[in-house]
């Protein structure tokens, strides 16, 4: 697919979420259409999707007919299992490509991957038994996180540690899963950068934000960050290095952590991003429709903010504010639609503007 | 429906163009779902919207399932069969309601309500046949344009008389059907209020925008409007005034002329307008979100503006232009995802945005 997808062409998400929803949303204002593959019933995305097909990933059959039935295919979540991947890529485009995938798929690989660029990540040791945990707090001590190296979001599969006698505990926590020990980084803050690169080449990056976590999950990003023009301009340039590394295709999101001694990078995520929801109000091309344009061989839109924003989750319950916010006529709701609330589940953003 | 349309809440439309398309996708950042009632196969709304009814309005059968699978009814255009709506109206609420639908589907009983109110509009008179257009032209003079009563759009419908001797062409011209003839009105320029009531009686008024039409199609239309605050004040008043005769729910589009003597009204359409596209990407709550806030219970936004826009329309061959559009990375694209491009078909528009 070299030339850019005409007016009609159809998309293949992978994932029904409410990525994938903003995702068809944005694809819609640019004449492209949306397929969601997802296993779930009633996804969120179906809703606002040209069509759906709901399937394991496991079932060859419903990839196959999927995969000829789209132009390019794109993805809300990176745990894509490989052996779909298999099948679809001699289908159809997947972007971004199978590289980034790879990498962000293990938490190891990734920090591999980014030390290789001479970016600066926390320290980090594999770990796969109690053995090579205590072995791994000998050379990082604590306080420090035991992860898993696969399948981890919003704070799930995770495990602090404040002293080597956490370390049984720790294991049990994530099921003796294989993991990364990562040291404990100080930082004056979280910020974000959501960068895209083109099929030809080109990059933007929206304006860094600061993310506030609780519990292991995003609650706020605000934009711009507090941070100086320099900490902004390294930041770019780091989420630029990745990208460029990757031979990158779509949005990519890049979380950093702000030290007395620079910027370290936390972790990248290859698909549009939670803290990136704030450009939905704050330019006039947001991070979902810069997605779509690179995936489908377009050229990138203009990241300039034309406003401050500060994002907000609305989860599990945060839903009962909703009333409130709507009343709040400045507040520009985003909700997903999601069938049932349940405590630490997403359902939903708001996005507060200033200086209207 | 007294109460706000809760989570999951299906919204009818009558109606599958671009105006649907865009309603959908604005319901769904509100956890909304629509359901797509249109004849015509492959609707642009079907592309982005939950469910699709594909049926003419005098299929009953249809109709009521339709009405029993949604909450609330809208449209997308005012000229929705009295048959239809008389058979949705027990089934379930119809937003804006019939009123507005009647007055707005007769140009005659348009402007009879509008002067009723006291607000100013060009000369007209009725026109049945030949005779009765002489004795129209004897009253209104030329130059003057004759309109059918109804069905126009897009300046179908319509014929230009520069002079008595033009009487035969212009009944011609509109196949004899009841008609109205106007004056023209030497206006310094048109705009058109956006403006929006509630279920509980609170408006809102987006900025007026200053409309370009050509060949009877709108071109452009820029905001802020060139007008002093004092023009600007008795244009939101006018729209205010008939909102509240209306006792009207939803967004409604009202078409100003501005001449030395003051505004002119020369129509009104109950629905989501052409000339309000600019609130995509001017404002935090768009038009087609403040429509779905009112026709769903639920409190309207705050139309403030952002950013000054120039939004143009893409008709026809101006879709050539979407690639040059595309690498302008300021230019927000809105296009509708229609399978055919048509000489005055609108394809599509682009926003414009100052200020970023």
């Amino acid at each position: 697919m070299a030339e850019p997808l005409p007016q009609g062409g159809v998309i293949g998400i992978l994932g029904g979420g409410q990525l994938g929803r903003m995702l068809s949303v944005a694809a819609s204002r640019l004449g492209l259409r949306c397929h969601i593959f997802e296993p779930g019933a009633h996804p969120p995305a179906g809703h606002v999707a040209d069509g759906v097909t709901t399937a394991p990933y496991e079932d060859a059959e419903a990839l196959r007919a999927f995969g000829e039935a789209v132009d390019v295919i794109t993805y809300e979540f990176e745990n894509v299992p490989t052996s779909a991947l298999d099948l679809l890529e001699s289908l159809a485009p997947i972007r971004p490509g199978r590289e980034a995938l790879r990498i962000s798929q293990d938490r190891i690989t990734e920090k591999d991957f980014l030390s290789g660029l001479g970016l600066a990540v926390a320290p980090y040791a594999q770990v796969d038994d109690l053995s090579s945990l205590h072995a791994a707090l000998d050379q990082i001590g604590t306080p420090s996180i035991l992860k898993t190296r696969r399948f981890g979001y919003d704070g799930k599969g995770q495990s602090r540690l404040a002293g080597t006698e956490d370390a049984s505990s720790a294991i049990e926590a994530i099921a003796g899963a294989p993991a990364v020990l990562e040291g404990f980084v100080a930082f004056e803050r979280e910020i974000s950068v959501i960068a895209a690169r083109s099929v030809d080449g080109s990059t933007a990056c929206f304006t860094p934000g600061e993310n506030v976590h609780a519990e292991g999950i995003l609650r706020t990003t605000t934009v711009p960050a507090s941070i100086d023009d320099g900490t902004q301009a390294a930041a770019v340039d780091i989420a630029t290095t990745i990208l460029e590394a990757l031979d990158y295709v779509g949005v990519l999101g890049v979380e950093l952590f702000v030290t007395s001694e620079g910027l370290l990078v936390n972790e990248i995520a290859p698909r549009v991003h939670n803290s990136g929801h704030w450009t939905q109000d704050g330019c006039a091309i947001d991070q979902f429709e810069q997605h779509i344009r690179a995936v489908a061989g377009w050229p990138l839109g203009d990241p300039a903010r034309h406003s401050d924003v500060m994002m907000q989750n609305l989860i599990g319950d945060d839903m009962d504010s909703v009333p409130a916010l709507a009343a709040d006529g400045r507040a520009a709701l985003h909700l997903y639609g999601k069938a049932e609330t349940k405590p630490g589940r997403k359902m939903g953003h708001v996005n507060h503007v200033a200086g209207t």
